[in-house]
């Protein structure tokens, strides 16, 4: 049976899993293998694809499929639609990525008025085979004609009722026969269509209805979250029937071969008797554990040992095995490798290293990014039971219990005095930093995964639910409210960062540990990898915090973030209002000594690692009290007194100056080096406290490697001079010391006109750091703040975009800057040191487009170093050298 | 004479202006042809820059100097320094680049208390001696010593008065002998130096003061504007004296070969017997006019008019010349190609073709692009007496009288009643739109040449003044101050957008006219440009004005401008307010017949030329009431009523809908496709009115060439699938009539991720619109409303950037990507349309680049046409043939 549409079980094998589907192919294996596997046969996704594309099966299918029915036929001596031993086939979806549950299936296919007459002939059992037909008529009703299947379980109860019924197995054949045609008006009721008795076109229906389950709702939603592709397709296997109901000589179960929850090693599954696979899943019966098995039929328990270690052995990974004992005899139905905890995997995937099953790259190569966030932050105890009163999104993992506070300031004071607080806001933005600073984690009611609290908290490795729609937060009362409930401030609350809940109440919290087996898979990383991973870090305790997840650096320390506390603010605003300046310069002279301490705590945490400081970035009026705020309460002042006071005149020069620094697009106004540009001073008062801390550690015998960044560089001429400046500086404040601390002074490359002419901005620059999150606002043009609220969640849902590019590193178009900017800078300095840092920097995909376009290193926040040590080590098994691999065709 | 320093007359020519300055290169130029020019020398500009480099005289430079003088005194028969008959030399500047007045001269140099004895003697004019002399002791010490030349003034004022002589020429040698001593202490006691006796040190100090006034304020003030390198250095030219006030038979005069006013060709000068060239300059006595001298010096006449026409040949175009009459004899000073008048160099222009002295291509490269600018607009005429009140930005060149108006609405409603009004603002936003289209002129107190006022007033060709500081706007009280002038709702004022100047009460305007010298400069023009020339137009009135100014069609229609009226923005505004699907298509079915009137009067005015319109792409926020207003009306009312009326709650629901429209950065947020893509009504409306007004011109016998444009496109999905949403429009409304109306679908390139993936964007193109104006904010990420009044004045001042790039194309970045772009593009289509629009369209240095890489079109606004006709005709001479250029090396 060779021909293009179907493919016998012992035709194919696990390679083909994009013809034959995930199921097909390992059926096909364990038929290959010699594993007791019912007949059957694979209805491949090109057949998929061809009935999509014309919203019919194509032509010649059919007559496929009835040859793949009579080699089951031939090889089971029965005959499909037989009225005395008809041969019943399964028909189950399978697509090439695992959709579990996604789509449909149809079991006992091929029963019909007559055979099921001949089946209760066959098996001497009248309920059992009138089951089978009820149950075949149910599912095809729902899966065929899309009925809904409570019509039918109302019947079941009405029926059971009526007479005195139970359980589904203590009906009787009688009852069956009673129900059978109830059923069958059903469909009639509710499709206007008739259930077939013609066998060949229960078959064709039942094919048709699978390949439409491929676009069913939750099928398409899955797709999405898991990125599958739409045009993969599923296949539809088609199987012969096996029985687990026929009698206490059979039975079905589940097994893995190693504790998917632990990944320790030792037989892990669930079995009953007498049952079909539905059953174990309805929960109607409790199954029983495996090991009891031995004790009921131990051969057959002998067997399936056997052959589960065989199968882990075949496949080289833990294996999820579905099985049906039928009179005593074993069949396998399904075998793939299972699901596991993220704990459980890097124990398998370790354990399998040193029982030789696999390499240590395969099992580095085996290690799934995404599920390592949840290893590393705290999480609620699973055991505990939780007053959830709302779901937002899954901001940034972790999980923690506080005191619900509702503005910045309450939250540092309460804070300080020992309290464990939430920052409850309806949005944050920069003003409120200091209050996330100090909370145990941050909810917002409103913006997306990207919004401000979650890339600030992201940023802190700090939980945060955000867009928390269900609830509304009213900062004035110092309340919100979720449902019925109101939350006051003070309340006891708890957030999950990595599933969005939030509870009410305080929950046990389960630390993060690295586990034994994660530390061995670091350090196999680790030898592997060729980008170096550095960490964001904007304080001694992020930095403390970065070289204990195993960071080899600071890449991008913000000093912005050290001019947000309580103390400080009101210092930079004196400094941002001066009139003279003297005046800035007086507040300048305060904020010296305390940037320096900060410094110095950095460079002691991260000893003889370099520490990348970046100069004042964002628009001085982030730093300024809200506009609308003062507007407002001048307007109210004007409305209510007669006289002007000197309060109102205060209040109305503040406004002027805060109008004044007003911008209509702040994300590309006066910020960045244009800003150590025209105000010189702040940049060297930051320079100044740089040198003066990296003199007093070098003094204290510690080992600095300061590394200045220069922000927003769009021309070479701007880092020309602030180049000037720090050399300056340096040679001021260290004076004789220069010589025993070596400084670096870099540029970001986030502007496009910086990749563009990175030959001129390379003469200044002993590194480039690719501040890919501006880069991606201003090469596509997408105001993130505005963006992702509005057009771009649209434009992912629309598959105009394949995914968002602030999560996943936009190739074509930010790549290609990239790319160049590298090629271009190294050809002038070879000895370019370049990087990237932003969120990009914590992403896999994008790890795996640092390495291939050959970067140094990739950025990132803290608690994401360990996963960018792995997807590092990833990017070098998959692609080799750093910078052998093929160069990207620049579109 | 060959040292490296210094360079004879009759060693140099024209050709040697880099090295010997202007006047040096001229002055060497007569004197080789044979023209009776004294003898001297030029020191060169290679000196200036090494003095300036090392700040003092580089080595040997005395040495030339004092050979070039030996070369002098032996062609003279005096000696420098002679007690007897000295030789008196001048030491002038002469730059590079004409900068007529900004650096120093001195004359009389060599006289000293002996040599001037010797001078009376071999004049025999004692009067005349002594008055040289301290002239000479004056000039000195303001040039070489910086002394004001008030002090100098001061001290003669008093000896004429204490002498009771009324003029300078009536004082006696006596009086000047008198007056010597005085100016020498005057020296001693500002400089603390003496008046050096020593001729050679007095020629020292004078050439390095030459030197050192290169850099003098006014000087560099004078480059900056005029664009002159600071490296180019000035040369000095000491040559011998020779004196046009030794009596009757002396003089000294300036001669234009033509008429500099008006370009007619006849002599035009003035002169004066007896006197320096300082005395015409200072204005004591009246000049004659030259063709006085006719009379008075016959030989001398007839020798000049000869030289005049030999220099004017010689060069080649109108000479402006110097000459001076000692003795009798001729002697020439200078000569230069003279300035003029925009309308004169048209003239000149084509009479020289006319003539055979210049060939066609020489006429048109020599139109100064920047003077054509006066000639299309309306100005002020020059004879009127005018109340100047203040001197704003000249933002948009041409002149306007009107009453002062200080709101959109009040401008609209007075123009429709037919008066002329100004519309004056503190600054302008996008609601005033409909008040700019109606004025005759626009003046605002704030924002710069670039600001929004500005753009759309140069858009639409009318006179704007902005940034007039020195008035202070009063909106709600109707009324503007200047000064101690208050100007009120109505009263008449005037406006010169070319210099600033604002006028109180109504001017004489003299109209705009296309003289028969720039219709034919023109024809020259179109005869030899590749680039072909579109306008900017949003109305059929621009439409058709931009036919008359030469466009060949329309490069750009913003339908935006459409919605703007007072009449329509309501109905907009209903649109993005409306709450359901229902109520925006109620809204959009109004505005469409508006639309498509719009549309059949642009295509009726461009019947047979292509009509590019840009869909809508402004954000739609910008059509609503201003948010801080609402605001305020909203505590307003709060605080002042007690119960909540229905108005109240009106604007609460409005305030609401405005803030969820709001946006951090609107220039990157949801606008242009992305609106096309989210609410596709809209763009549906407009396709819809495009093609219904395409039909009725077909139907009407028109020859219709629309351009479809889809704007801020970032990945070729959206211009997919806009282009089919055009397709299936036109299909639906075309019906039969698509095959007699072939419609163009292209992209506006402007964002960087459209030039970086062009490849993939060309295949759903048929045309690339660059605009340049957003390429080049996202490209520097900058925003031009943020940047231009902050850092990016600074950034031009300081020369970290050679010019606004938001005025002059910036090749190296936003030039180098719409170079890959054309390249990318024009490679999966060879028959890309490729053009810009925006303002760098109508830019001379722009329009070159446009052409070396071998776009299409440019297209600016229509009063730029004929401008960019000419330097389109010029970029094809200076760089041949469209895209043969040698391509730019991208950096």
């Amino acid at each position: 049976m060779n021909s293009s549409w179907v493919i016998h079980f012992k035709d194919g094998n696990v390679g083909m899993k994009l013809l034959l589907g995930g199921k097909g192919a390992n059926l096909a294996e364990m038929t290959v293998v010699g594993l007791p596997v019912p007949s059957g046969f694979t209805v491949t996704t090109d057949a998929c694809r061809a009935y999509h594309a014309s919203l019919r099966l194509p032509d010649g299918l059919m007559d496929d499929v009835k040859e793949g029915i009579k080699a089951i036929e031939r090889q089971k001596a029965q005959c499909f639609g037989d009225a005395d031993d008809p041969l019943l086939v399964s028909v189950r979806s399978g697509s090439v990525s695992s959709m579990p549950g996604m789509m449909d299936t149809i079991l006992n296919l091929g029963l019909t008025d007559i055979t099921v007459q001949g089946l209760a002939k066959a098996t001497n059992n009248d309920s059992f085979a009138f089951d089978c037909y009820r149950r075949l008529i149910q599912m095809f009703g729902n899966v065929v004609f899309g009925i809904e299947s409570i019509y039918f379980e109302k019947l079941l109860h009405q029926l059971k009722r009526e007479l005195g019924v139970k359980q589904d197995q203590d009906m009787t054949a009688e009852g069956w026969k009673q129900l059978i045609p109830q059923f069958k008006s059903c469909i009639e009721r509710h499709a206007r269509k008739s259930f077939p008795q013609d066998v060949n076109e229960q078959l064709k229906l039942a094919i048709e209805a699978v390949f439409r389950s491929w676009n069913n709702h939750r099928a398409k939603v899955y797709r999405k979250i898991n990125q599958i592709p739409d045009e993969q397709g599923t296949a539809v296997n088609i199987q012969a029937m096996v029985f687990g109901n026929l009698g206490q000589d059979c039975g079905t179960g589940v097994l893995f071969t190693r504790n998917p929850s632990t990944g320790d090693k030792h037989l892990f599954g669930e079995y009953l008797t007498n049952a079909q696979g539905e059953d174990v899943v309805a929960g109607v019966r409790t199954p029983l554990p495996i090991a009891e098995l031995k004790k009921e039929m131990p051969q057959v328990f002998e067997q399936l040992v056997s052959i589960a270690e065989k199968l882990e052995l075949h496949y080289r990974d833990m294996q999820d095995i579905e099985f049906t004992v039928e009179k005593g005899k074993l069949y396998m139905l399904q075998t793939r490798n299972g699901k596991r905890t993220a704990q459980a995997a890097l124990k398998i995937g370790v354990n399998l290293v040193h029982e030789g099953i696999v390499t240590v790259e395969e099992a580095i190569q085996r290690v799934e990014i995404s599920h390592l966030d949840q290893l590393l932050h705290p999480t609620i105890d699973p055991q505990a039971v939780l007053d959830i009163v709302a779901v937002g999104l899954p901001a940034s993992p972790g999980a923690a219990s506080g005191q619900a506070v509702f503005d910045a300031d309450t939250a540092e004071q309460w804070a300080r005095s020992g309290m464990k607080v939430i920052l409850v806001r309806s949005e944050t933005n920069p003003e409120d930093i200091h209050g996330v600073l100090i909370a145990e984690g941050v909810l917002t009611s409103r913006g997306g995964m990207t919004s401000h609290a979650a890339v600030i908290a992201r940023g802190m490795g700090k939980p945060c639910v955000c867009g928390c729609e269900e609830i509304s937060v009213d900062v004035e009362g110092k309340q919100f409210f979720a449902g019925n409930r109101t939350v006051n401030e003070g309340d006891w609350i708890s957030i999950d960062g990595a599933t969005g809940r939030v509870i009410v109440g305080k929950v046990p919290l389960k630390d993060a540990d690295m586990s034994g087996e994660l530390v061995q898979m670091l350090e196999w990383a680790d030898g592997m990898r060729q980008l170096q991973v550095f960490a964001n870090a904007d304080s001694p305790e992020d930095a403390a915090k970065a070289r204990e997840l195993g960071a080899e650096g600071i890449g991008l320390c913000r000093t912005e973030h050290m001019f947000m506390s309580s103390q400080r603010l009101p210092i930079v605003q004196e400094m941002i209002l001066a009139d003279s300046s003297e005046d800035r310069q007086a507040a300048l002279d305060k904020l010296l000594p305390m940037q320096q301490a900060d410094f110095e705590g950095i460079f002691a945490a991260m000893a003889g690692f370099p520490v990348t400081i970046r100069l004042l970035d964002p628009p001085l009026h982030e730093f300024l009290p809200n506009l609308e705020e003062l507007l407002g309460r001048q307007i109210r002042m004007s409305v209510l007194e007669i006289e002007r006071t000197a309060e109102q005149e205060a209040l109305d020069r503040l406004i002027r100056k805060v109008r004044s620094m007003h911008e209509t697009n702040p994300m590309l106004g006066q910020r960045g080096c244009r800003l150590g540009i025209l105000f010189p001073e702040i940049y060297e008062m930051q320079i100044e406290a740089i040198f003066r801390a990296v003199l007093r550690c070098v003094q204290k015998g510690i080992r600095v490697l300061p590394e200045i960044m220069i922000p927003l560089v769009s021309h070479a001429n701007e880092l020309r001079i602030l180049r000037e400046l720090v050399d300056e500086k340096a040679e001021q404040v260290l004076k004789g010391e220069k010589k025993n601390c070596s400084y670096k002074v870099g540029t970001m490359i986030e502007v496009p006109r910086a990749a563009l002419t990175a030959r001129q901005i390379a003469q200044y620059a002993d590194f480039f750091s690719f501040g890919t999150n501006d880069l991606t606002q201003m090469t596509f043009g997408y105001s993130r703040d505005d963006a992702e609220g509005k057009f771009l969640s649209h434009y992912v849902d629309q598959k105009l975009l394949a995914s968002n590019p602030f999560q996943v590193l936009d190739r074509d178009g930010v790549g290609q800057l990239i790319e160049l900017a590298v090629d271009r800078g190294r050809s002038v300095k070879p000895s370019l040191k370049t990087g990237i840092c932003g969120e990009h920097g914590g992403d896999r995909e994008s790890i795996f487009f640092c390495h291939e376009i050959g970067l140094n290193y990739v950025s990132c926040s803290p608690y994401r170093v360990p996963l960018a040590r792995i997807a590092a080590a990833q990017a070098k098994l998959t692609f080799g050298d750093v910078g052998q691999a093929n160069k990207l065709i620049v579109s």
